[in-house]
């Protein structure tokens, strides 16, 4: 790692932060930024394993970056050294948008900072901090402990990738006994002293880890003695009663609130990064898969003040709706307030849309900055501003998080409007958009006849039924014990993240649609209405109080309409969602781009149907067997033909699984009509079918009288039939050959099924698989019985149909003997689930109890079963040259579970493949990342 | 196939059989033929997958080879086309010795016949035969059919590799009732009618299928009646009747005799081809692993008769005793009798020195003849030959099969007379035949004090103790009860080969030291003592009458020493063989020739000792675990460190566990000092430490009760370690990366052990080698925690210790990342037992259902768990381009059960690894190969 990242951190100075930054931002302008992750692809693991950087190496890189006025060394690409705050302060103010001066200390110092582990910043980056603030106080005309022109300073967090409310800030840094006077002078008093209370109340928290709660008890008794409700009804003379009493909470902890600016500012950049690695920041980073980052970037930035008196606010707003993505600004602000009151959710703001009327300048600079930014940035944007004394100040800006409806409508609405084209557009929804997409909803039945119990603000769109909780503990125990949980809390904050996770859906009391609860639940799809004032709820004794007297304890059912923002009483029926007809136009686009065909996993008529809807292109995967479980009748059959003492016996019983195979065969054929289905044979080890203790014991008995051989003989069988790794053993085609009869009947129930589809009229296209193969010799086998079979019954009916032989690369093996085995094969289909188990040794069914370690530990990157190994990657590789150098027209697929993962599926569109199976429910996500694969491809 | 076997017959043709034969035969007379297969190159599997020749194809290639004086078409090196014999009957003609002529059909016929099944000769074929015909009738003189000089024939037939008695041969051919009167003329009518009964009943037999018996019946009356007890006591009258009371037997089978020769001719051949795929010819080939042989060849050739008087005899002999290797000629021979009496086994025939008197001019020529091939060939050779009144033919020749002693004494003789290189003599000894030297011998003792009860021939050497059996199904089935069983039989046929696989030791009544019994048990390397003759043999009644009244019957126990030809009473001690000189010699040389270390796998100071004595150059495997179930106090620490709640209770196991294993470590570091010792850490699952049944609940009640924790609990953690494919589950790495503690307290263990040992004088080279290894990550992980305490000992010990600390290769994926996972691995260690499992997706366990049924049908060459597998190998090739790219020095070894497979050694070698690691028993066939493999690739 050293040296590339030291490469990384003086590349980027140089190139970005030189004088003739006029020049370069010139030709960066035209690029698009993202500054979120691309939900798509995963972050790049850092090894563990290398050597961290010696000590003070950072040293040789710029370590702060300048903002403000003329005074640029950052932009928007710098993502990952400044952070996203910080990148984009850098560009909001390099496009002219006014943003408060400031510097951004690099996310390399954090890592450095962490590493070194002694709380002391690293060599020579308090040095340069301090030169970055001598620019920051000229810019601002202010300065840092000067009473007479006092500069205060924000500290904040900036990680490369959005960590809501986890990391630490600190507001109105600089002020002291001294410098309040000064401010008090120039601002007024009670201003002053209020900005003082906050800040030693913030810096007592966030800096030396005091309790909140002790300071809280100093406002309450303040406001008590004068009789007042709300803070702002304080007067001058109590704020400085009370930060007078603030002082005392600082000596009865032992502690003295440091006067020196300059040691406060120190302090609290060693505090942000200190909070990169805080439990609930790490447990975020792990609930939400964020890894490889370096830390966080803290920028330390001049305070604007939203509370200032009335013509001062602060606020937060989405360029779009983020909800339904309408083409509207969505936000909300609070008059004569800061910033953390809006996003704490502690006030309930009002709608963006007032902010025209009370200070009618800046929202016009607003909304005009709205349209700047997004057609700077092409892509919806999530805004932090701050009007002070009637100016606007930008304080932050970023790709806006929105759900999946929003992304789809967004990204439509931007290509109508010219502002992206349509290969911009597939790149801008996501697979996790996508699959909120395909969340179930609740029926039009359900809702009509259910009871609404109380409203809110429809903060995450989606239908969740659950039990009420009304903690994280509670959550987490209900999904371990597979029940659906609601969280239900008066408001979340960064600890409940756990609790959130846990639960289906989550409703509170108070908060705002970009609230902390609003915000993390639309970045999961997770349903969650916020702001529910008309409910009340008693977390300590678990008690949710709705209108009309309802009332519910832990254990009760509700069920919540996120779309609608309704509560309902009691279970409501859900369905799938519907395509709306943006997304109809967006998928069309989808298809337009992609080359890789994407098929489904299916198993029954019913599935192949679902997947056709789902714009399925065929079917990639019948699992013959899934079938056998469908009744009691076919079971007893498969165990009958199991059983079978020899070559007659089970003859006998794969007769009767003739006839269903063949019906089941029929109906995914006429589903499938003019599409190719890809059949394979029978994979699974026997045993799998037996049933288990006193079942088996019965079916032995009724065997043994049926056949009249000795009990003791059949429960031998069955004995034998024991496997000690049952995944590497009597399975697949090796069951197929030492019995051919098992082929041979499977390969006429496929034929004989698609000769009477074909005389229906219907386009058949059927493609038989064989199993776990591994040499050249046993597909060969496997081919000659198959194509015997076939052309027996197509004499019998008659009739010629269109079908096709091939194989699973599924064992190690048959990548490496891919060349040989493709002599015998028309297709070759990835059964990644098994290639990954063997390529990595790790056993699906038992790996759990190492791969979170592993997850944990960074010894892998991510679950392999879900995002193809590189390993496993390279065996495809080598099975896609050898085979199609062997057979130039070979048809290659994936059929694993990784068919549906977006990652998984643009490999395999890099790789050549003509087609990704999935499950139906995953198609429409595979298409998109296909899609988006393609996009990457072409030229720009 | 069809195309290079074409290919290879016509090519192979136009070579050898042009008329400038003679240049030819010059340049091929320098190399040095070898007859018998390679034994340790396993046959070259046939793809059974591609279409065999249509039918017809073969008869644009050569069907027939012509040899005797000036006319030979074939050599020794046709081996393959003509059979072994059919390629040294036109060797030994070629250079000038006295062979009868003949013509040889070849080996590629035979496949075309049986291909074709309808048991008519290919297309072209007969004619070919005829032609054929014409010229051995020119040679000899004589002509097939001609009563005036009558042409008799053998037609005989001879694989590529010797099937010894398993095909079919048939003698004096063409006789009918009118040769029989003109061969009568010129020889006599004894001659002749004797002649004519044996060639009725042999044609009989094996071309018509019909009894043996009812021949014999017919001769035992005729003997009666003339009042004689043997066969050639019976005049020419006798006879005669004979005849015709044979051709009543003919007549009562419903069959006729057929007069015309060149019908009987043609019969036969078809008989030898169709006895290619007898009941007896194919369990042969299945139990001697001979695969991939086209078919038999047929040699017909005219006959020399032994049997015409005082002055001819017929024997066989070896160029040198094939028991013992001495340098004399050891065989034996038949005055008046055909070949087939002395093979068989019927009459015991004389040793080959009396023959010098007997008839000493055919003795000379003999003695010279076995000097000009022993010469020519450059090795032992089996020699049958035929002295007709006086003039010596010789019948066949190759090399000759040899028990292990005597092929290590003949190479270490054949080196001293000059007659081959050291290097040649290094490919002179099989892997087989130091596998017969490692058998046990019987100890001094247990002969000194065992009653010999009966004496025969050392036919084969070696000691056999077991239960007494009397036919192949007794000795399967106590074989199959895991019982050793003696062979006991008036003489072995053919159709015994089955029990004598399975048998320990074979025991005769009758038969010689070339007898079938003997030949085979030879061959085998099993212990046979054969023509026992003071025993009688009740097969029938299952008893085995011994001198002095000792009887045995079914169940009881003897001990046979086939070395010295003695039948013990009861169960004798045996011990391990002790090396010879020659052994030691020759060992001498392969360790000359060789590249390629052994080491050997041990995991006790006992162990260690016994590698060290066969010649180990260090130890490459250590399983820790196995010292785990040494005593009942370490199985107890074992698990209790498996049954720990947490990591404290886990310690307190694993600090017992640190004691034992330090003292097993210094006690091998003592037995290897100065050599490396690779110690593999904790590998398999924990729940393979665990008791079963009563004896876990036991435990778990003891566990609960002692550390107070619910009976409940303590099952639960039980059940939590059971997994559904426990080879790709938590073992391994997996385990020691979840607790570190106990990799840390096995490198303790190792490094405590190391520098004691150092302390005490010994040089130590300790190689901690980190199992299951699949990516750098977890080798990273690994490494840190195993050099930290490594360093953490050699600090306490005040001392320094030359460790390494490498990784078994044995995950598919390790192979792929071979080059990251070399930046942390000093050496790699292929565990190709695991390795081949996931390539190939066997589990051992479970394999045993499908791989007989693999083999069978030629889906697999061999044993993937006996002999590398070619994806294995590939991945072993990826692994070690990759690791040594990486890292140049990196050391790269082999520790599964191929590294005493001759063929897996050989490979290691081509592929330039450092060392092989097998059975401390397998020790010396390791180094052997690996010389073997040296030789190889040395220039010539």
């Amino acid at each position: 790692m050293a040296p590339s990242q030291t490469k990384a951190i003086s590349g980027g100075a140089r190139q970005q932060g030189q004088p003739n930054g006029a020049a370069a931002s010139s030709a960066s302008g035209s690029k698009k930024f993202k500054t979120g992750q691309d939900p798509a692809q995963p972050p790049r693991l850092l090894d563990i394993s290398a050597d961290p950087l010696p000590a003070g190496m950072v040293s040789r890189a710029p370590k702060v970056y300048v903002f403000g006025a003329g005074r640029n060394e950052g932009d928007a690409s710098m993502c990952d050294l400044l952070g996203g705050k910080g990148a984009n302060l850098a560009e909001m103010s390099r496009i002219g948008l006014s943003v408060p001066p400031g510097f951004t200390i690099t996310t390399a110092v954090c890592a450095e900072y962490n590493r070194l582990g002694n709380r002391d910043l690293p060599l020579g980056v308090w040095e340069d901090a301090l030169v970055g603030l001598r620019e920051v106080e000229a810019m601002a005309g202010l300065k840092l402990g000067d009473a007479a022109s006092p500069l205060l300073l924000s500290v904040r967090s900036g990680a490369a990738i959005s960590m809501p409310g986890m990391l630490d800030t600190v507001l109105n840094l600089g002020l002291n006994d001294l410098v309040v006077e000064g401010l008090a002078a120039k601002c007024g008093a009670a201003f002053a002293y209020d900005s003082y209370r906050r800040f030693m109340d913030m810096y007592g928290c966030v800096v030396l880890g005091m309790s909140h709660e002790s300071f809280e008890r100093e406002l309450d008794a303040v406001k008590r003695e004068a009789g007042v409700e709300k803070d702002n009804e304080l007067d001058a003379e109590r704020l400085r009663a009370l930060c007078a009493r603030f002082k005392g909470v600082y000596r009865e902890a032992g502690l003295s609130f440091p006067e020196d600016p300059l040691e406060q500012m120190r302090l609290a950049i060693c505090a942000v990064f200190d909070s990169w690695n805080s439990a609930r920041a790490i447990k975020y980073r792990e609930v939400q898969k964020i890894k490889g980052l370096r830390g966080t970037a803290v920028n330390v930035q001049a305070m604007a003040y939203g509370n200032m008196g009335d013509t001062s606010a602060t606020g937060v707003l989405f360029t779009r709706d983020a909800s339904t993505g309408e083409n509207r600004l969505y936000g909300e602000y609070l008059i004569n307030a800061q910033g953390e009151d809006v996003v704490a959710g502690i006030r309930t703001p009002e709608p963006i849309e007032t902010l025209r009327e009370r200070i009618p300048e800046a929202y016009d600079e607003l909304l005009r900055n709205t349209r700047i930014l997004e057609e700077h940035y092409r892509d919806m944007q999530d805004i932090e501003f701050t009007v002070q004394e009637g100016k606007l100040y930008m304080l932050q800006c970023r790709s806006g998080k929105r759900t999946g409806v929003a992304a789809v409508k967004i990204a439509t609405d931007m290509v109508r409007e010219g502002l992206v084209t349509k290969r911009e557009a597939v790149n801008m929804v996501g697979a996790d958009h996508l699959d909120q997409l395909l969340h179930p909803q609740f029926t039009e039945e359900a809702k009509g006849s259910g009871e609404v119990v109380a409203t809110g603000l429809p903060a995450s769109p989606g239908a969740a039924v659950g039990v009420v909780a009304f903690s994280t503990e509670e959550a987490e125990d209900l999904q371990s014990r597979g029940q659906p949980a609601i969280l239900v809390r008066v408001e979340t904050s960064p600890e409940d993240v756990g609790g959130m996770a846990a639960a289906q859906g989550i409703l509170t009391e108070r908060g705002g649609m970009t609230s902390h609860a609003a915000v993390v639940a639309r970045g999961w799809g997770k349903t969650c209405i916020s702001g529910a004032t008309g409910i009340k709820v008693n977390e300590q004794d678990g008690v949710l109080e709705c209108g009309a007297g309802r009332v519910y304890r832990r254990g009760d059912w509700v069920s919540l309409d996120g779309s609608e923002g309704k509560v309902y009483d009691g279970k409501l029926a859900v369905q799938a969602a519907k395509m709306t007809p943006e997304m109809e136009e967006f998928m069309g686009w989808v298809d337009e781009m992609r080359k890789l065909r994407v098929l489904a996993n299916a198993d029954t008529p019913e599935d192949a149907e679902k997947a056709r809807e789902n714009g399925a292109e065929g079917i990639g995967l019948v699992r013959t067997e899934h079938m056998f479980f469908k009744t009691e009748e076919r079971l007893r059959s498969v165990r009958r033909m199991i059983m079978a003492a020899d070559e007659a016996e089970r003859r006998k019983a794969l007769d009767e699984i003739l006839v269903f195979q063949r019906e089941d065969f029929e109906g995914i054929f006429r589903a499938m009509r003019g599409l190719p289905v890809t059949i394979r044979l029978l994979d699974p080890p026997l045993h799998e079918f037996l049933p288990e203790g006193k079942e088996l014991e019965d079916l032995v008995g009724a065997i043994s009288l049926e056949t009249s051989v000795p009990r003791q003989e059949v429960l031998q069988r069955v004995e034998k039939l024991q496997e000690v790794n049952p995944m590497l053993g009597f399975r697949g085609c090796r069951l197929a050959i030492a019995h051919p009869e098992i082929a041979r009947t499977q390969a006429r129930a496929v034929l004989e099924a698609a000769c009477n589809a074909q005389r229906e009229g219907c386009e058949v296209f059927p493609d038989i698989m064989v199993p776990l193969v591994g040499s050249r010799a046993e597909l060969a086998n496997q081919e000659r019985v198959i194509r015997q079979e076939c052309e027996s019954v197509m004499r019998e009916k008659g009739t010629r149909v269109d079908y096709k032989v091939g194989t699973m690369i599924e064992v190690p093996r048959a990548a490496l003997m891919a060349g040989q085995i493709a002599e015998h094969a028309e297709f070759f289909s990835f059964g990644t689930n098994d290639l990954t188990q063997m390529t990595m040794g790790f056993s699906r069914d038992d790996s759990a109890a190492f791969l979170n370690t592993y997850l944990a530990e960074g010894i892998i990157a991510q679950d392999p079963f879900q995002t193809l190994d590189a390993g496993v990657k390279e065996l495809m590789e080598m099975a896609v040259k050898r085979g199609r150098k062997q057979r130039p027209d070979l048809k290659v697929g994936l059929c694993g579970e990784h068919g549906g993962d977006p990652a998984s599926v643009k490999f395999c569109d890099s790789l050549g493949l003509n087609y990704v199976s999935c499950s139906p429910f995953r198609v429409p996500i595979a298409r998109l990342a296909a899609a988006q694969a393609a996009v990457a491809r072409m030229p720009l």
